[in-house]
């Protein structure tokens, strides 16, 4: 147990107070005692919150409670400094039960719980439906099911490699064990033998719609077994139980444990336990001094909690951002214009040299994760040489998708490389979620649009910017030939924030600017979010990107030949369009779009809206992806697609006239 | 077996041949020596294609060759009517092996292998790269793993609810077991007691990284054992061994049964056995000849076959698409100005309705798919009413959707209801499948926006559009009351296409004319396309939908009061504006859009897209949402966005002047 870690910003972790971290064989009577009483106060408090808001989930609040009492209690965490590096991290996966983590934390001593009985789910308070880092000790925001446990796996392989060497709990409900993503997550810890995470399982045997044995039968303990899991049976609502389970889970490092705690849905309330409608409802006003009664308690506090919601949302709490890694982008590399190659070998390339610029230094912790495709998507040189941060997942892209989110939501540079179809579109909501938790994940996404050629239209991932466009924070970068993927893949691995680098598969001839040297060379500055002009002329811009960069220069040479001088412009930054390159545009009379993605909602329709908005009169012609494509050559595709060098170059001679 | 039904174009299914259908207990002498000279045929079959086409996976298709040419040979199919409805169907979910299901379908009669042998992976080719429909014999496109057991699902599922009783074959990669929705699957089969299916995996034990106990290792006979399934393994090459297998397996009428084939990758070219470097690479043309050799074959067509690619792209196959059912809308339902409910109720009465308007007729086939939400989407009326036909799918959304998808590509009805981020957001990719293969899916997507309220921004979804407008295919329409909801669910069940409604959670007004009359009372006509001009006024336009129409209708109010004669115009159907529409929205001085949707990529940006390139003057403001919203109720979180009436109002004011 590493308690030195100096972190970014100089603080020094501390140790944590002698009871913590599992240690003792049992739990102290005098312990039991408290979190007993805890959990009595605790469940009312549930009651209150959830019946004041009027919504949320009481039932399995109640059934969870003594597995967050104890855990928030005993695991190594420092209430008064919640977000301390070598904390233990606790995960909750069935982030609806909210109202039962938030009356724990308080319990533990994270916050006054008077906040939360009037501010739950209260517009603009921190303490939201499902639970969410805006409450001091939640880790991870959560909700959406089955993404839990693959959190997990990214903290415990941050703990790992950062050397902080904490253990990371992850409570989950039992409904959600139907979700596929959880057995992909179950081998990738078993096969990393993640011995510093342990699952647990609040087993109350409803859902929703009613007895979990109706609605979907599942064998759990089989399915957690035939993956490598030793599974133990307890009381969850024992405090005994809980604690030694957790004792031998956190202490063993030759197996991985699954606890699977059987529990009442509703427990301390007769009218609640075991019905699933109090999964999703709150006690009636009428109902709540009785189920109060039965707790002990009583109500006499609600008129003033009401009068204090009708107040207004309780404030946020100051939360600090965690610091992003210093990541040095090591030196750029300049390919010759007589060198070819594939733009997702020159991120290759760069991601070594950034890898070998930063990898000797103590602080810096870096994982690249993998699917299966290392060798196409040019990881495997780095794999070969920095084996103990490189993390094959297989196929099981939901699972990766949702631990590189993990991982590099902490001090770590996290990189997911990956054929743009699984690491975009069969991944948006894990893109979503990872967001929303403000996570920093670099994706390399290759193998991108009509370009990927003859693996056809299941293959040819035409709508990845339509995609994350559709989120708040991911950027979307299309290099243009090998020269920008590697000062670009520079300036991704070291800034903070999500990108996504999408790049082809096939080998484009390096852009030169007239002279004919490298466009992207020594001289070449990458400015995030601005445009390059590659040629200049007049009267009309070819305004393209990524894969078509070169297809562009083809028809502008072309049209060159046959006199006509007319501008080429290459956006590598989709997600920002700078206003004065907009108006730029504007100041033509023609504007063509030419681009490798789904015409309806790529970068010719985000010029269009915001040319509209900056009073443009150019015209606007957008050439794109307008069907799912076939197999074949990338050649024969964009010539039946009409979207070769010749069709650009017709097209433009047809607008000019 | 029901030999005897008659489908929707009076085409009436055959019976087959009497070898068919894995009746008999052995494979008789004369198919073995039959099957066995075809397997060394289409050993060359596939080495030639991939060679000529210099790219594809020879490697798998060679594994997998036995087992292909065994099912296609013996189940009950008919290769010169390939599209019978009574026909078993063979699902290929690790797509990339067709080179070997070409092959083996051509062996087996269903096309002459020629074509195949020089269009391979041509542009304008029906050979795709992975398995399509365009082949005869091919049932799904697929290419992204771990699908087709799912795809296997909702034919089985069509088999039994439509009394056409075949039985569906799934074969999968050993690799592609990784994938969590298979687990979601298997589970689902049980449930259900599928035994009309069987899976089979390929078990070469490589995948593209190497060995399989290397890249992610796995028991798969205990997880498929822990899910209720019987394994047998055989050896996947010898032919006796497999037909023994199907033939218990398809006459099994209590257990489920996945077949574990041993096999080589590469089997039958020493030089390429067990070697993971062919699973996507092809045989250089310089061994070509050796290759051929070890197979009792040469290469004295290939200049032939070159020139014949030389020439172009052989011919589509002409295929017919599947007959949408006749579903009758049922009788409209008005709701009255005094009711107020929410638009998701009325989806579900609406729902009953149509069903008890054609579940009497016997050629009538309708499934509706929840995963565990049925009392919140409104599905758990029908659900009582016709339990055979409503399929509780448990929390597993990735299976749910490709199902659903299988079962909407045969002649059915195919419905699933969630909350949108579960069944646009979650499942985006598995959407983008279902439309590339051409199937009817009816998404009833409830809960949507920041209207959710008090789950917060994880269950938020602002980007059902943003998301399905990435695909060419899909139709977003949001209803803006309960009665419009009526008449839109009525449209788009009798209507073949994918459609997603899309709701909120609460209750609305009912929307009313000038007059104080249900706007889509009983004189109104749903036209699918075209916009509704709910108010008119001069100079501003304030376009709106779904969630927000409500609150449009309000600040129109407001403005009315205060002597401004706005026009108020409400679009339900986001992915086609209408050219008329848009020439009208053009005429107004100034345009504001009100939308429950990420304000980068919703109806807005579509609008100002298209009023650019039809010219328009109109000035255009955005009002929509622009961050992840919290926890809180829809009419504190609208006002914490800018979003409510008052704010809508004071912003036409201020543009007003």
């Amino acid at each position: 147990m590493t308690d030195t870690a100096i972190n970014d910003e100089g603080i020094q972790t501390m140790t944590f107070e002698p009871w913590r971290g599992f240690h003792d064989s049992a739990l102290s009577p005098e312990w039991k005692k408290k979190i007993s009483e805890m959990a009595r106060k605790a469940r009312a408090h549930i009651l209150k919150m959830t019946t004041i808001a009027g919504s949320g989930h009481p039932g399995g609040s109640m059934s969870s409670l003594e597995l967050y009492l104890v855990l928030y209690n005993m695991a190594r965490l420092n209430p008064n400094a919640p977000n301390q590096t070598n904390r233990d991290r606790i995960i909750i996966s069935h982030g609806h039960t909210s109202p039962g983590v938030y009356a724990s934390l308080a319990a533990a001593g994270f916050f006054d719980i008077t906040p939360c009985l009037h501010g739950f789910r209260q517009g603009g308070s921190p303490f939201e439906g499902h639970v969410e880092q805006s409450v001091p000790g939640v880790e991870w925001d959560t909700g959406n099911l089955g993404q839990g446990l693959s959190v997990g796996i990214g903290k415990a392989i941050y703990s790992r490699l950062s050397g902080l060497d904490f253990h990371t709990y992850v409570i989950m409900g039992d409904g959600e064990q139907q979700k596929g993503q959880i057995a992909e997550a179950r081998r990738m810890a078993a096969k990393f033998q993640l011995t510093n995470l342990t699952a647990i399982i609040d087993y109350n045997r409803l859902q929703i719609s009613g007895r979990i044995r109706d609605v979907m039968p599942q064998n759990m303990v089989d399915e957690w077994e035939a993956d490598d899991w030793q599974v133990t049976e307890i009381d969850g609502h024992n405090l005994d139980n809980i604690y030694e389970a957790l004792h031998r889970a956190t202490n063993d490092t030759e197996n991985l444990h699954m606890i699977l705690a059987r529990t009442t849905m509703g427990k301390g309330v007769v009218f609640m336990e075991n019905k699933e409608k109090y999964h999703g409802s709150p006690v009636s006003q009428e109902m709540l001094p009785e189920a109060l009664s039965q707790l002990g308690e009583d109500d006499r506090d609600i008129p003033t909690l009401l009068k204090l919601r009708a107040e207004g949302p309780p404030p946020m709490f100051e939360r600090k951002p965690v610091p992003y890694p210093v990541v040095s982008p090591g030196e750029p590399i300049t390919y010759g214009i007589d060198e070819k190659l594939d733009n997702r070998s020159a991120w290759g390339k760069a991601l070594l040299s950034v890898a070998d610029a930063n990898m000797h230094r103590d602080d810096f912790v870096m994982a690249v994760f993998d699917c299966d495709l290392a060798g196409s998507v040019k990881t495997a040189e780095y794999a070969k040489k920095y084996p103990a941060n490189f993390f094959q997942c297989g196929i099981a892209e939901h699972n990766t998708a949702t631990c590189a989110g993990s991982f590099g939501a902490e001090q770590a540079l996290s990189i997911w490389a990956d054929f743009t179809i699984f690491n975009i579109a069969e991944t948006y909501n894990q893109a979503r979620l990872n967001d929303i938790n403000h996570s920093n994940v670099k994706l390399f996404c290759t193998h991108a649009g009509v370009q990927v050629g003859e693996d056809g239209k299941t293959h040819q991932c035409i709508d990845y910017f339509g995609l994350l466009n559709s989120t708040f924070g991911w950027k979307v970068i299309t290099p243009a030939d090998p020269n920008q993927t590697d000062r670009i893949a520079r300036y991704v691995l070291s800034t903070p924030g999500s990108f996504a680098v999408v790049m082809g598969r096939s080998k484009v001839p390096i852009i030169t600017d007239e002279q004919g040297n490298p466009f992207f060379g020594n001289d070449y500055q990458y400015r995030y979010g601005r445009m390059d002009i590659l040629r200049r002329g007049e009267t009309l811009a070819l305004v393209t990107a990524g894969n078509m960069s070169w297809v562009a220069v083809q028809a502008w040479n072309k049209l060159h030949e046959d006199g006509k001088n007319i501008t080429l412009i290459n956006v590598s930054d989709w997600s920002d369009l700078h206003p004065d390159d907009l108006q730029m545009l504007a100041s033509y009379k023609h504007l063509v779009v030419l681009e490798d993605h789904n015409i309806k909602n790529g970068l010719g329709a985000s010029l269009a809206m915001s040319l509209y908005e900056a009073g443009s009169r150019a015209t606007l012609t957008r050439m794109g992806v307008t069907t799912y494509a076939s197999s074949g050559k990338p050649d024969e595709l964009f010539k039946l697609l009409g979207l070769d060098a010749d069709s650009v170059t017709e097209k433009i001679l047809q607008i000019l006239g």
